[in-house]
């Protein structure tokens, strides 16, 4: 059997999963059908056990579910279900100046305040996408607006909120302009093409040129604002699923730009990654590394955590498919053979979130205030299409 | 061998760690001679692996070199290295306001704004004690006054950093009533005796009534405003070591009230956290668990911290003192045998901070951005001294 036969095969499976199991547990489980919007927090089984609401998971559960409309079938209930979470965020999610709170209890009123930009992302990238399966005005203009508003708070994100003592030593983060490589994607049909290209040029030479770090070849999280390294506990700590994460937005764009080169760049990148974070003891992505090697100060440091390791997936699924590379082809199948045994909940369903170092299960949570209906079910979805083409796109 | 004999044993070998191995270390490796304060980031030998400066760290290490010379014995060199650390916060420390930032670089220039009150809580500390061993005009009255702006603050700590939006959930949480406990206590010889003993009234109330759950008869790390029970990750969570730290500062303010009753329920509590927090799967006290079963958002929540064991030895060797009671001398030397094993590192001294939940080292470092030079040296100092005497209290 050759690679591409084997490919094939992990496509069907994937598909399989989210259709058959992924999508009917939160479709069973996480619908607040009295006061709207998504519980995320649920147990081993998929009972909640907390009714907190969180903008980052109500955003994307409104994504997964219009995604699944547009992309894999039309589907009036996966409709139904995105405009109720969308329904929730537009009208609890937002303070007076348009600003996506991050929380809420269950019956929407504002838990903590609107600190941090990626609520609006997910809302912006969740009310979009709906907006394609259901043309309804408010849905497309919130996305427009939050999505500028974005734009317009990127050099400050966290505003009021932030505790930096301004001037001693200003960093900048890795995580929003690389999800606004995603994000401009997936907003494309809402936007000028003018600015898309623009953001693209600009995200992409941040991603891949100042957060670059050139001496290891690795992509940093934090950065000084004039782009140089920070020997610092922020500067010098490596987050290897967010970047791994990263080159997949960015092969999307170089597909997009039809870049190759840039695609080259992104896979050596990614590989290199993987090497650097694969704990070779235990197996598995690490969560955080130092690039000096000193201790750092997240103390899950060790942890094997689902969203690591299904974006390592889809990169290594890209990669493959869009160069033929055999290591990338061998990163998949190692990847799946770590992944599916350590997270997959054959009894209950779903898959689990937090595993420690050995791969055990360190939280049974299935879903919980980081969680929720998103990761998994994205990254099914991309590996299944993406391995479904049954020729490379560059070979 | 009788107990008392056993505990005698201890006695002398909690000093003798205290004053061969931990202060040496200390002594040794944290002081900048160039920048002043004092170094925390440490690794596994000694060697400064991060040069930042956090302001709890810097308020109790001098806390720690003027209480050795205050109660172990008057020796010049630790008050120079208190006033090293003092000079430095006294000159970087402090806002306009008087707020302490929370960190600084090397050279003393602010990194993280005033956002948290401990800061001010750990600066009065060290200045306070620093006053009684040499007492310049400057370190009373900045601890005085830093106390006075703790009071004031109060019941808004975070002040305009809280992210908290207000109004839907308002929790109070355990930390502060707990240390001003303690702080109270330690700034004796600065306050008048009518607000020490209001404000031990109160805080005794706060901890032993507020915080306290009848139900489970475990101490909660946050309660509504009104002091009732939330049904919410931040409601339902425990910190065992907190609470059992917390413990003992009751005691000690149970003996200055010659309050036996409250000691006694001080034990209790104790007792049953201990208890309720013992990892009966690989030993030692687990660092947060739900008080409903339900998965904690704490990824760390299953590891051993060093200042958890250390406490708890304090609390039972205090609690086995005053009273007699076997259990705590029983749980006295479980937890010694756990801790020094586990923590103690025989090769390059100091103890470790961080084991996995298996007891195995999980960060190499002997300080950190929390970890300094404290809890070990305080603990052993009151084991020490509380097991030195040959009779029990209450006995």
């Amino acid at each position: 059997m050759n690679t591409n036969t084997t490919m094939l095969g992990y496509s069907q499976l994937y598909k399989k999963e989210l259709i058959e199991n992924i999508v009917p547990f939160w479709t069973e489980h996480s619908i607040d059908k009295e006061f709207g919007g998504y519980y995320t927090c649920l147990d081993r089984e998929g009972k909640v056990f907390d009714t907190d609401k969180f903008a980052w998971l109500q955003g994307r559960q409104v994504w997964t579910y219009a995604m699944l409309n547009n992309r894999v079938e039309q589907n009036e209930d996966w409709v139904n279900i995105a405009k109720h979470g969308a329904n929730f965020l537009l009208k609890n999610g937002r303070d007076n100046e348009g600003n996506f709170y991050f929380s809420f209890n269950r019956a929407g009123q504002p838990l903590v305040q609107p600190y941090n930009i990626f609520s609006d992302c997910f809302a912006a990238m969740g009310l979009g996408a709906l907006y394609k399966a259901d043309p309804v005005d408010e849905y497309g203009e919130v996305a427009y607006n939050t999505f500028q508003n974005i734009l317009k708070r990127r050099n400050n994100p966290k505003g009021k909120y932030s505790k930096i003592y301004p001037g001693t030593r200003d960093l900048k983060n890795f995580a929003l302009p690389m999800i606004l490589c995603n994000l401009s994607l997936e907003l494309e049909h809402l936007l000028d093409k003018q600015l898309i290209d623009d953001l693209a040029a600009e995200v992409i030479h941040e991603v891949m040129e100042t957060f670059y770090d050139a001496g290891s070849g690795l992509i940093l999280e934090n950065v000084h604002a004039d782009g140089s390294f920070s020997d610092s506990f922020e500067g010098r700590v490596l987050n290897p699923g967010h970047a791994i994460e990263a080159m997949w937005f960015i092969m999307d764009l170089g597909v997009r730009l039809n870049n190759k080169a840039l695609i080259e760049k992104a896979i050596t990148i990614a590989l290199r990654t993987l090497k650097f974070g694969w704990d070779d003891e235990h197996a598995g992505i690490i969560y955080f590394k130092d690039i000096k090697g000193h201790p750092v100060q997240q103390l899950e440091w060790d942890q094997k955590l689902w969203w690591v390791h299904i974006e390592a997936l889809v990169c290594m699924a890209k990669a493959y498919q869009l160069t033929g590379n055999q290591d990338c082809a061998d990163w998949f199948i190692k990847l799946h053979e770590y992944t599916w045994p350590h997270f997959r909940d054959n009894q209950y369903g779903e898959w689990f979130g937090y595993l420690n170092r050995r791969g055990e299960v360190l939280l049974p949570l299935k879903g919980g205030k980081w969680k929720g209906c998103f990761h998994i079910p994205r990254g099914l979805y991309q590996v299944w299409k993406t391995l479904e083409v049954d020729k490379l796109a560059f070979v």
